[in-house]
């Protein structure tokens, strides 16, 4: 039984599934990543089961593969995340809505103004997952040969999200009058300029829309590298991980809460959701049998140019039937080239081993029925190893569906998870208190 | 009767109502410009009525009034275009949706990103209104201090244009394959790398997104100054503009058709849309009380405002009840500052009288009954000076009721609007052809 914490759950939906063999996946609907009707019904059954939200990553270019794999990813076309988002707002009404905006390649006035209309349009279930982009390619569709350095974008984006949130302050939540007899529409006594000036941006405001209805959008994070979990830690309010074990997600879990504290800030005002791979079946025979033909829907193709991403070095020079040899530092993230040498030298694997398991899905994964899937959860929140997941499907409609009518029910048969959403905005159902303007205290 | 050309009728709906005393109106919603259940209520009407499309002009930066004037807009907060426009997709199925965006302050992988997802999202209703941005305090928003002049943006806009086209066209229409048995998502060989190297821009491409439903979303300009003319006549499908006279406008239409002409454009391939603010009553007198009534809820401190902007000139110090001074060349929108200045030569208008009239809407205006408005338009229609209206109504609801409900009708019983929609798309609609695309015809 719980001792009274219970599970935040996001869905991580962008791409729909992370495994890129999803789409082949028998009873799979193959566009499900840019089929707006698809991304309805599944909404609509993530709203039903009382997820938290509905999360979406992003990627500002063509993803840096090879052609022989790129034509066979199902991530090559998909919805921009603002537009899909605001049309999933229309059809829901409870489901928290996460977007991923990049630090790097968008402006503060925009990112700002963005998801104030988001959470204007929803009612207050935006989120905003703050990325720095460590994608090389990105830098050339935005007229830069080079791309910033990994210090750099993370001092930029701690400015970004000054700047950000102090446009979303620019007016006081009771500046709005409308009093039509005497004409004035609003006090400007309660309307802040930023006026900022710093490294990076120079961004004078105000922004030209209400204070979002949650005060701020709730503020996501996925940064694992020091400046990451600094950033994490100062800012975020909802952590995406990646964690390769549970004693390496507890590590995680107690540094970046830690710094929490040593700031001055409540750890229980950040959930931390590491990305879980989910597959169910009514037995672990037949949960394993999945998985593994899902892994066989992989092309080697793919299985390299993923390896490459993940190392930031192209590997289809090496011998793939040897070890991995020393990589070099590069500009990649430096989270997921540390974890995938460590998968390499953990598990002995050959390069065409490591890059088999990198092309289909090589993080955390739960492969199980709804009791041993409901049994490491348990494990991961009493034992302070994450207040929860952001779960990722095998493939649509199947996976997603056998998640929500099997392993959620066990949940909450455990006291687990929710039977009803707690209130009305993201905030409130994750647990998180409204900021106070800075301005209008 | 008409001789066969219909009217083409898009909905000015950003700001809801040009006139800045709208929201004070008896009836009126006073937040109708920032409330999306009314903005619902209005494009479902819209559509009933089978408007062409709904159409959003955006800005950068809270409009450059003097306090005193801004605290009285009720234009202060609205949504963000590409958010609101999204939300409106999921209510409607035919009628159109134009958002303005700026070719100075966004990149073109963004701007072509998002127009392409409102576009799929839409099936096929997506327009984009090209334009430069002249007010000076967008420009301290995203980090210039100085901003770009007249000739320059317009330079940059023709390349910006050039590029988000050509990223639409990254995929064939016919790219995707998703054969889940042989693992091909898509065919390489319909893909294509922009590769983009220009006077402002470098973008490298390809788009992640399938070419639009349209081929390329419907392109819209305003421009009405020498460059924005030719740009118009280059690249425009859809151009809304502002003629201060009958005559003014067959002689502007003449112009671009005949530049359209010159390029080996076929002139029917752009509708020329004029905005025209419609008051619409029962007798042409009531017609008269509305508007005066209207007018008088407008502030002098706004009033003055809207003509400093206008003329990019400070105002305020000027003798109010004298002639309209000599005013230096500046920044501000060309045409607009030309039509202002002719407006005060022509009538005599003191300074006053010019800022009381352009406070309210100094712009074409149609006030009178369903008849009257109809022979204008009529006349408009028949003597080719437009292709048809942008319409802007006096206030909300009842503005924009008594024109679907009374003129309309006239206009249908005239045959020159039509039943019911053509086709599926706004381009069908519209009678613009799709585009090809320029790497695989």
């Amino acid at each position: 039984m719980s001792k009274g914490r219970t599970l935040k759950l996001g869905a991580f939906m962008r791409p729909i599934s992370i495994h890129t063999g999803a789409w082949r996946f028998p009873g799979a609907v193959p566009d499900a990543n840019f089929n707006l009707e698809e991304l309805i019904r599944s909404i609509k059954k993530l709203e039903a089961a009382k997820f938290d939200a509905f999360f979406m990553a992003d990627h500002l270019a063509v993803l840096n593969m090879p052609i022989e794999a790129l034509r066979r990813s199902h991530t090559v076309t998909s919805f921009e995340p603002f537009t899909l988002l605001s049309a999933l707002a229309m059809v829901t009404e409870r489901i928290g809505l996460i977007a991923t905006a990049s630090t790097t390649f968008d402006e503060p006035f925009h990112i700002a103004r963005r998801f104030a209309s988001l959470d204007h349009i929803s009612q207050g279930r935006a989120g905003w997952n703050i990325v720095t982009t460590s994608n090389p390619d990105a830098a050339l569709n935005f007229g830069r040969d080079d791309h910033m350095d990994h210090g750099e974008r993370y001092r930029r984006a701690r400015e970004f999200y000054d700047v950000v949130t102090g446009l979303w302050d620019s007016f006081a939540d009771d500046a709005f009058i409308r009093d039509a007899a005497s004409g004035l529409y609003f006090d400007p006594d309660r309307l802040h300029r930023l006026d900022h000036r710093g490294e990076f941006l120079s961004v004078r405001g105000p922004l030209h829309i209400a204070r979002p209805v949650q005060g701020w959008p709730v503020i996501v994070q996925a940064g694992a590298s020091e400046p990451g979990r600094q950033l994490a830690a100062e800012t975020a309010e909802l952590v995406f991980c990646a964690p390769g074990t549970i004693a390496g997600a507890r590590s995680y879990y107690a540094d970046v809460k830690g710094r929490m504290e040593k700031i001055g800030r409540d750890p229980e005002h950040m959930k931390i959701l590491p990305g879980a791979f989910v597959v169910t079946a009514d037995s672990v025979e037949e949960a394993r049998e999945k998985h593994l033909l899902l892994d066989s829907l992989v092309h080697e193709e793919s299985a390299i140019a993923s390896l490459s991403i993940a190392l930031g070095t192209d590997v289809s020079g090496f011998d793939l039937d040897g070890p991995l040899p020393e990589i070099p530092d590069s500009n990649a993230s430096k989270s997921g080239r540390a974890q995938t040498i460590a998968l390499a030298r953990r598990e002995g694997l050959t390069v065409r081993q490591l890059a088999r398991r990198l092309g289909g899905y090589a993080g955390l994964s739960f492969v199980g029925t709804a009791k041993t899937i409901a049994d490491e959860m348990e494990e991961w929140l009493e034992t302070r190893a994450s207040d929860g997941f952001n779960v990722m499907f095998p493939w649509l409609p199947g996976g997603l569906d056998a998640f929500v009518d099997k392993v959620v029910p066990e949940l909450r048969r455990r006291g687990l998870f929710r039977r009803e959403y707690e209130g009305r905005t993201l905030r409130e159902n994750l647990g998180l208190p409204r900021p106070a303007n800075r301005f209008f205290p």
